[in-house]
């Protein structure tokens, strides 16, 4: 007996209309699905694209409710949503995935440490921190990272303390301070999972952060670890999201550290920054790859095809107003760049704004192209600030 | 000194809201273009996700005029337009590619074959045939390939005649004979030529055609043929769109005869059916190596990263109304399956619905998996009829 769909496949509700949400929408338009999105800003990047933008709050119970009631299956591209709503419309039996039981977990720190831990994860050690007290601090020891439990993105919400002599730079927020990890390296690895529990794993890749601003520099892939280290680094991270029962795509975070012992740093329940080498790299990619966990179809194959380097296009210090490309034509010259940009209407300093992957047969011939092109390229914007 | 872009980089008008135009808005939004598509049937597949439909005919004057002023740059997807107005639009300085002119000698197949002999370019012998008479036939000799002069696509317009037998099975319109070529394989290559002269040229693809119904059933990457015929087809393509100067990407179809002579056939001044593979298959795609001819930018590589087959997704005969997938889920465990829907609200028979590419280590692999899905995957109506 065949399967059989009507046409569109479903009608997907998407909750944050960010470039996540963006990407998604034009998988879903290739696999026959419709798209609503919500979000607060009218023409988002992803509504520009979807067919409907239900423009609201992710916070506001019934605006959520009037997607989730609207569409055949909910899912969500940012982590910082009014989780009772959606855990009381799936408890009515609407179908959103990832889990809001999970997210409620996942988008406080210190309840995703706690997950880890009680799940058997290795992760850094922590301690519970509702209030920054420097005699816990120092009780707990330095160097240390402080977190705040919501609301953290991009080195917002994070903060990393050598020394006693930081503690005046401490985040006045409720959240978390763990151990400052010593690591080599910061990997990661994204992970998809249908809802029979069919696992698919993808590469693992290497993260470059610019210092000072904790976002996503430069991603390689496949990371340069050995063969031990990266079937380990993906039977974690397989396990993590095994362990917590995720159904969707994760993109799992992991720190390999001085000593060569791999601790999952976080986990996002959601297309990830990190996994956008796979349009231009992979088989199947992350986008198409999460609506067929979101619909139920079966998952595709994460085979590599190509080695490749993800570079952010941030929006450059000292510029807002309407976004100027500049080197745009000259990096398209460079074999393998594929540009792509966010359709926001202002650029602000450090704002993702696209980002270039660069494909290659070999991962060193792809990163010198990325270097030149990392010199090449960059979004200005019309007024100085 | 860098170049230096806005964002929106361009927006770029389409004549013509079918598939083809869809997957171009798709690249379009990537690469940061807005697209005006023009159609005379709102929510065309192209319009559904392009920013804006104008709702005209492509023999309309005033609505040309329209797309084409209200964007910088215009383009088509479909070949069958109204060019007195486009080059009257060209001549006032808007931007058109390829030239209107250019459209104007291809869309007529008879000025095409003229175009061919005037550049020196091997095609079928063939005369002109204002209207078909028996005795003409008979002195240009059978068997011959009977074609209209304008609208022929997907097999319409044509009819072979094996003897004068066929006479009476003719097409009662303005047209060509050519002579009948025995073809021991039908090849395409796609050939992308910048406003630089700037030439790049994808792999060669061998096509296979449904008996009787004449759409291409089936397309392998790369073509099964000796080397020598591989650069001796992608030099002859090359050398057919340098000669008729065109500026765009350009779909070049030959027959590769019993007697191992290549002839071009035609060719579609756009991007192409014979294409579509490149989207999963290639490093740069059809349509965004397209874009980037007509806003300027500099052309991306075609090196082809995997061997694939590509089937289309036909309406069922004996069906219409809503669409209905029967086979999807089954189709999608096939590894390296990626499936592109179309969004056409109704199913008719043989109608290109949407297709798919196979991408596998091995073009054997990939053609093996490609017929269990051709088996599996149908897309029928709702409706008997």
């Amino acid at each position: 007996m065949l399967d059989s769909y009507p046409y569109p496949i479903a009608r997907v509700g998407v909750i944050g209309g960010g470039q996540l949400g963006r990407m998604l929408v034009m998988a879903a338009h290739r696999l026959g699905c419709e798209v609503v999105v919500l979000d607060p800003y009218l023409n988002s990047p992803a509504g520009q694209l979807a067919g409907h933008q239900i423009v609201g709050n992710y916070h506001d119970p019934a605006r959520l409710r009037e997607l989730v009631e609207s569409t055949t299956v909910t899912t969500f591209e940012i982590e910082d949503i009014d989780t009772d709503t959606l855990i009381a419309l799936e408890d009515e039996g609407h179908k959103i995935f990832p889990s809001p039981r999970l997210l409620a977990e996942i988008q406080d720190k210190y309840r995703q440490k706690q997950l880890f831990a009680r799940n058997g994860i290795p992760t850094s050690d922590f301690i519970d921190m509702p209030e920054p007290d420097p005699a816990a601090f120092e009780a707990f020891g330095y160097p240390l990272v402080q977190k705040t439990r919501r609301g953290g993105y991009d080195g917002r919400g994070v903060a990393v303390m050598k020394s006693a002599a930081d503690f005046d730079n401490c985040l006045k927020a409720p959240g978390l301070v763990e151990r400052f990890v010593q690591a080599s390296k910061e990997l990661a690895v994204m992970v998809a999972r249908g809802q029979d529990g069919d696992v698919r794993c993808y590469p693992v890749v290497e993260m470059e952060f610019s210092s000072g601003e904790n976002i996503l520099d430069r991603l390689l892939v496949p990371a340069r670890i050995d063969d031990a280290t990266t079937e380990a680094a993906q039977a974690l991270a397989v396990r993590t999201v095994e362990a917590i029962d995720g159904i969707g795509i994760f993109g799992v975070e992991l720190f390999l550290t001085d000593a060569g012992e791999l601790l999952v740093n976080e986990i996002a329940p959601r297309t990830h920054n990190s996994g956008h080498y796979t349009i231009e790299a992979s088989v199947t990619d992350q986008f198409e790859q999460h609506l067929r966990t979101v619909t139920n179809l079966p998952l595709g194959a994460t085979d590599l095809l190509q080695p490749a380097v993800m570079l952010n296009l941030l929006g450059e210090p000292g510029y807002t107003g309407r976004p100027v490309i500049q080197g745009l034509a000259d990096s398209l010259k460079v074999p393998g760049v594929a540009v792509q940009l966010y359709g926001k209407a202002e650029t602000k300093p450090h704002r993702k704004m696209g980002h270039i992957t660069v494909t290659a047969p070999t991962l060193e011939l792809a990163n010198e192209r990325a270097s030149a092109v990392s010199q090449t390229i960059k979004i200005v914007g019309e007024q100085p600030l």
